[in-house]
């Protein structure tokens, strides 16, 4: 027929329908999914500009107000996973030779001073040891110092577990007449964020985490403040793809075509986050804080002591030592392979030294804890 | 407890749980996916480096390379839709300076022009009007004039519904040292492709149309010879997400971290190529030759008209001439809410001119032309 040349079918493998392993999740993300999100991500996808899919963008746009507690008008999903969601505040905010000042105590802030540097800023960094925050003095001098135009902080690190404070932050960066711009990716609805009363400018997060969605559709928001930079750039935003000016465009009233959504992770995202609302926000907050504080117990009495001082720590993610002479990757490995669990490892510095337990979203439950305890208790 | 700040529920909405309309999408994409390729997608997330993960990344990898027929080593998902698999290509071959040669007949080849741009590119274009193609001898002589780094042409274009022919674009390509660059968003899966044969060097697609997974996971691929220009950079590719010398190590062997997968539409996309592979490629282009023939025969017996000279017409889209006199805009409308069924308007150069009707992967039935037409001739 059309094709005159042949096929070649070294690639051609032959495959049986997908099983997967029945995992429990508590590493660093992603968790499990609410079944209720899965069977969302099941249902048939409409079109990407079906009135119907319009009026669940709105919703999700509402929900994430809510659950970052921002008025924002620019609060919506980007099509991606939350690195990409990471990205778009950068690619947004930063303009080659502008000022960047990041706060670096773990692999996430290093991970933004190699982005702000890609978009042209002209970076610099304050550093804590990993698992340590910034002080409002600490900011204050970095920000008398460096007179940037942004500053980026990581409200979460992930690499870490440990949560920057953020109260002041924002009136020192008004003071300073910078931007203000977090990583909320392992505390959004898991650890209390006031976006609005922060004064913060551009935030990020991921939808594998505290909401107990999949991965793959992650929440970004921006001020007013930061879209009069945005107004003000002498150049185009370096990333077509993540440019706020179109994205604005398809999800304001013009629902202006610009790229065809992930139709069913937003169907997931609408149900994680509706059930977030359903369930409340500091309810959601509490549930975090309580089983977390179960677990540290439960760590406790094996003996097990953690990286982040107690004031410091996450509700979502814990950073455990991993005890001399315990091979703490063999272990994670058969948590996996014989319990069905998985925690995650150390990154950059904390390489071989601690596990990541994270307790997030639908996986933040005592049964979660219970689980991974009694089968510490056998491969340790 | 641990918040002092009172907590705003303005935009806490209160929803019931998901419920979408089941509609029959025969616009440009997505289009319905296949059954199981949502169960699939219903399935629990396991973690983005669990063995059983990295096992189905490399599935998805080789029917990539198989749907493509390709070898090229690096031949993956990219974790966006088709416009982040658009970016990469030229976030990965373009430095600023970098002469690029695009061909514009149509929407998708006024991005390319839009984001090589973006990356620093010296853009030319070769303009034909929209539908139409180019020939070789168009195309070497453009060649001849500008002496480009790169030749970017879609080979199946959305906005149009025309085909490019490919056969000896590659050999000019070597002739004048250029690297080629292909679109094919709407040919993968159901047009043939031979990227190896072509010589193409850089090719992106997306999952929703020939594929009949759902959006959101994007197969890109990119040849030695356009890695040797790769390695050659002076600067860092100016995209943290779309980086290949990042995404290849998450890809490759050495497995490491870049960012968390969109696991769960992972799982759709290797089911998605799966159903294709045991179908077989050339089984799976006729089919939709066979189809859109068959819906070609019928629009005609209603006597509307194709906007695109049978030769060139793609067999997965399309474009159907608004008779005078009538509201394509409420036709359309129409179709989606007493009938269900999407179609899509003209983009750009054509809105109001053109339907955009697509038979794509699961679509690509009789069943669902004849709905189509049954339908038709009812708002007609």
């Amino acid at each position: 027929m059309m094709q005159t040349l042949s096929i070649r079918d070294r690639q051609r493998l032959n495959l049986a329908p997908l099983q997967v392993p029945d995992r429990l999740l508590l590493g660093p993300g992603p968790s499990n999914a609410h079944p209720a999100v899965l069977h969302a991500m099941s249902l048939s996808p409409v079109g990407h500009l079906d009135p119907a899919f319009l009026a669940l963008m709105g919703e999700i746009q509402s929900l994430l107000r809510y659950v970052w507690q921002t008025e924002n008008a620019v609060t919506f999903a980007i099509s991606g996973t939350g690195t990409a969601a990471m990205e778009a505040t950068i690619a947004n905010s930063v303009e080659p030779g502008d000022g960047v000042l990041v706060g670096v105590a773990g692999y996430f802030g290093n991970r933004l001073v190699d982005m702000a540097g890609r978009y042209g800023g002209d970076v610099k960094t304050i550093a804590k040891p990993w698992g340590q925050v910034f002080s409002l003095e600490e900011l204050r001098s970095a920000l008398e110092t460096h007179h940037p135009a942004i500053l980026a902080l990581v409200h979460a690190e992930t690499s870490t577990g440990a949560r920057q404070p953020m109260e002041g932050v924002g009136e020192l960066c008004r003071q300073y007449g910078c931007l203000l711009l977090i990583d909320t990716v392992t505390s959004l609805g898991g650890v209390p964020i006031f976006l609005d009363e922060w004064g913060v400018d551009l935030a990020y997060s991921c939808s594998q985490k505290g909401l107990g969605c999949s991965p793959g559709a992650s929440p970004f928001t921006m001020s007013d403040r930061a879209l009069e930079k945005l107004a003000q750039r002498k150049t185009k935003v370096a990333n077509w793809y993540l440019d706020v000016n179109l994205l604005g465009k398809y999800w304001g009233a013009e629902h202006t075509y610009h790229h065809t959504a992930p139709i069913n992770l937003y169907y997931g995202l609408r149900e994680a986050l509706r059930l977030v609302a359903e369930e409340g926000l500091v309810a959601c907050w509490q549930r975090h804080q309580t089983n977390v504080e179960y677990l540290w117990q439960q760590l406790a009495e094996l003996g097990l002591s953690l990286h982040v001082e107690k004031e410091f720590r996450l509700p979502t993610l814990t950073t455990v030592c991993i005890p001399d002479g315990v091979d703490g990757k063999a272990i994670a490995r058969q948590l996996l392979t014989e319990h069905n669990i998985e925690i995650g490892g150390g990154l950059g510095e904390l390489a071989g030294k601690v596990w990541r337990v994270g307790l997030m979203g639908y996986n933040s439950k005592p049964e979660s804890c219970d689980r991974l305890i009694a089968a510490l208790k056998q491969v340790m």
